[in-house]
C-alpha cells in the first residue's frame, strides 16, 4: 500500500505538471508581459512533491467527483501555494535566497517581479476554479472559490504568516515566546488552512454527503496539523545531520516550533497523534480510502 | 444631470464605505491577527471616489441587477483595487511615502506587513465575491470572479504595473522609450482592466443581454482609457501648478505616459475622443444611462 501510495503521488504530480504547465501558457488577448509568464513558469514548474494537488484529487476520487476537476483545482491550489512561497522569501518576509536548490524568484529576476509574480499566481488560481473549463456546474466554481479564498486569507495562511513574523519580532526583541497553543493556532492557519482546504476541496468536488464531508473535513485538519509538527521536527533533525548542531534554521531565528516548545519527543508523540486522528477520522471508509490513510502517515512520516 | 451625477457618487461611495467596514470586521474563527486586520482596515477605509464600485453598482442598475448583490461586488473591486495600490506603493515598486495625504501602509506599518495586507485584500476580494451573501446564484457569482480574476492577473492589472516597471528600468538605463501605441496597451492592462471589469460586472449582475453586455464592453474599456489619459494630463497639469513646473512625477520617473509620447493637446484630443465613444457606446439606451454618461464624462475631466 505505501509503494502505490508513492506510486500515485509522483503520477498525480506529472498530471499537475502539465497541467499547471497548460494554464501557465494559456493565449491571452493582450498577451502577459515575456518576463512576467517566464518568472511565473519559474516560480511555478519543476518541482515540489505537489501535496496539495494530490489530497484534492485523492478525496475527489474518494467522494466520487469528476478527475478533471479535480486536477484543475488542484492546479488552482498550488498556484496559491506557490504564491505564498514566493512572498514568504521576500527580503521583508524571511528573506530566502534559495528553494528547491535554485535561487528564490526575487534572486533570479527582483524583488518587484517576485511581488508581482505572487499577486498574478493568486489571482490565477482563482481564475482556474471560476473558468467553465473547471466544472460544468458554477455552484461546484463558486464553492472552491469561496473555500480557497478563506484558507488563504487574513484568517488562514495569510494571517498565520503575520503571527510568525510577529513571533519573529518579539523573539529578536528578547521577549516571552509563543506557547505551545498560540503555536498550535500559528500553524492551524499559516500551513495547516491550505492543507485541510485541499481535502474540502476534493469533497466538494464530489459534493460529498454530510457525513463524508464532516470525516473529510476532522482528516484533513489533522493531517495538516501533523505535516506542520513534521516540519518542525525535520527543521531539527536535518540540521542537526546536515550542519553537525542541534538547532534548525527555523528555531534559530525565533520562528515558534513545537519542537522548542513542547521538547523534542514530547513534539514527535504529537506529531504521530495528530496522523493517527487523521485515520481514525477515515473509519467509515473501507479500502478506498487507503490512499488518504498513507497521506497522512506521509505527512507526519516524511524525511523532506 | 451633472449635480444628479455627483451626488450618486458620494451617495454610492458612502454606502460602500458602510459595506467595506462590514466586511473588514467580520467575526472569523480563527479571528485574523489584530495588526494585519488593523492595516487592512487602514488601507481600505476613509478614501476615495469608490469609482470602480460606483460603475458596478451604476452598470448593475441600468441592467436591471440586483442592488445588494452589485453593493458586494462593487466593494469586492474596491478590496481588489485597494490591494494593488498597496503593493505599487511598496519600495521595490514605485516606492511612494504618502497616499491619499496619509502615510502608505508600508510607512504606517512595515514593509512585510503591507505585503500581507494586499495579499489578504486579494483573497477576501475573491472570498466577496463567491460568498452566498453576494448572490443566490452561483453562476453569477462564478462569473463575477471570473471577470476579476482575468482583470487582475497577469494578462491584466498585475501585467500592466510589469511593462511600467520594464519602462522604468529602460528609462534609466537611457534606452529607447516606449511608443503611442505600447503605452495605450500597458495603460489598458495596467488601469483599464479593471475599471472595464467594474462595468462588466454590473452587466454580469444584471444578466444583460447580448446586446447591453457588448454595449456596456465597449464603454467600459473607452471609459478606462479616457481615465488613464486624463491621468497622464493631471500628472502634468496639477504639477505645472504645484510646482511651478512642466513635467509631472510620473513623466518625471520614465513612466510612460501619453503626454510624453503624443505632447499635451493630442493627448488631451484623445481623452475627449475616449469620452465620447464611451458616451456613443450608449447610445440605443434611453435617459435611464444618463449616470453612465456623466461618469464617462467625469473620468475624463477629474481635477483629481
Amino acid at each position: 500500500m505505501s509503494a502505490e501510495f508513492e506510486h500515485r503521488l509522483v503520477l498525480v504530480a506529472e498530471e499537475i505538471e502539465a497541467t499547471l504547465a497548460e494554464i501557465l501558457q494559456i493565449a491571452t488577448d493582450p498577451p502577459p508581459p515575456a518576463r512576467l509568464a517566464e518568472a511565473m513558469r519559474y516560480a511555478v514548474l519543476g518541482g515540489g512533491k505537489r501535496l496539495r494537488p494530490f489530497l484534492v484529487v485523492e478525496a475527489a476520487r474518494l467522494a466520487g467527483g469528476d478527475p478533471a476537476t479535480a486536477m484543475r483545482a488542484g492546479a488552482a491550489i498550488e498556484l496559491l501555494h506557490v504564491y505564498s512561497l514566493v512572498h514568504d522569501d521576500l527580503p521583508a518576509m524571511d528573506d530566502d535566497g534559495l528553494r528547491r536548490g535554485r535561487p528564490t524568484v526575487h534572486k533570479a529576476y527582483d524583488e518587484a517581479t517576485a511581488i508581482l509574480v505572487g499577486d498574478a499566481l493568486q489571482s490565477l488560481a482563482f481564475e482556474v476554479l471560476a473558468d467553465g473549463a473547471t466544472a460544468e456546474d458554477p455552484s461546484i466554481r463558486a464553492d472552491l472559490v469561496l473555500t480557497l479564498a478563506q484558507a488563504a486569507g487574513m484568517a488562514g495562511m495569510a494571517g498565520g504568516q503575520m503571527l510568525d513574523l510577529e513571533a519573529e519580532g518579539r523573539y529578536d526583541a528578547g521577549e516571552a515566546q509563543l506557547d505551545a497553543a498560540a503555536i498550535r493556532q500559528l500553524q492551524a492557519m499559516k500551513t495547516g488552512a491550505l492543507l485541510a482546504a485541499a481535502v474540502r476541496m476534493g469533497a466538494i468536488i464530489g459534493r460529498a454527503d454530510r457525513d463524508a464531508d464532516r470525516a473529510l473535513a476532522v482528516y484533513g485538519e489533522a493531517l495538516g496539523a501533523a505535516f506542520q509538527v513534521a516540519d518542525d521536527i525535520l527543521d531539527i533533525e536535518s540540521s542537526a545531520n546536515a550542519m553537525g548542531k542541534a538547532t534548525g534554521k527555523d528555531a534559530g531565528r525565533g520562528k515558534g516550533t513545537l519542537v522548542g516548545a513542547l521538547g523534542l519527543p514530547a513534539a514527535k508523540r504529537e506529531r504521530d497523534r495528530l496522523a493517527d486522528a487523521a485515520v481514525a477520522a477515515l473509519a467509515d471508509f473501507g479500502p478506498e480510502a487507503d490512499i488518504l490513510r498513507a497521506a497522512a502517515r506521509f505527512s507526519a512520516d516524511r524525511r523532506s
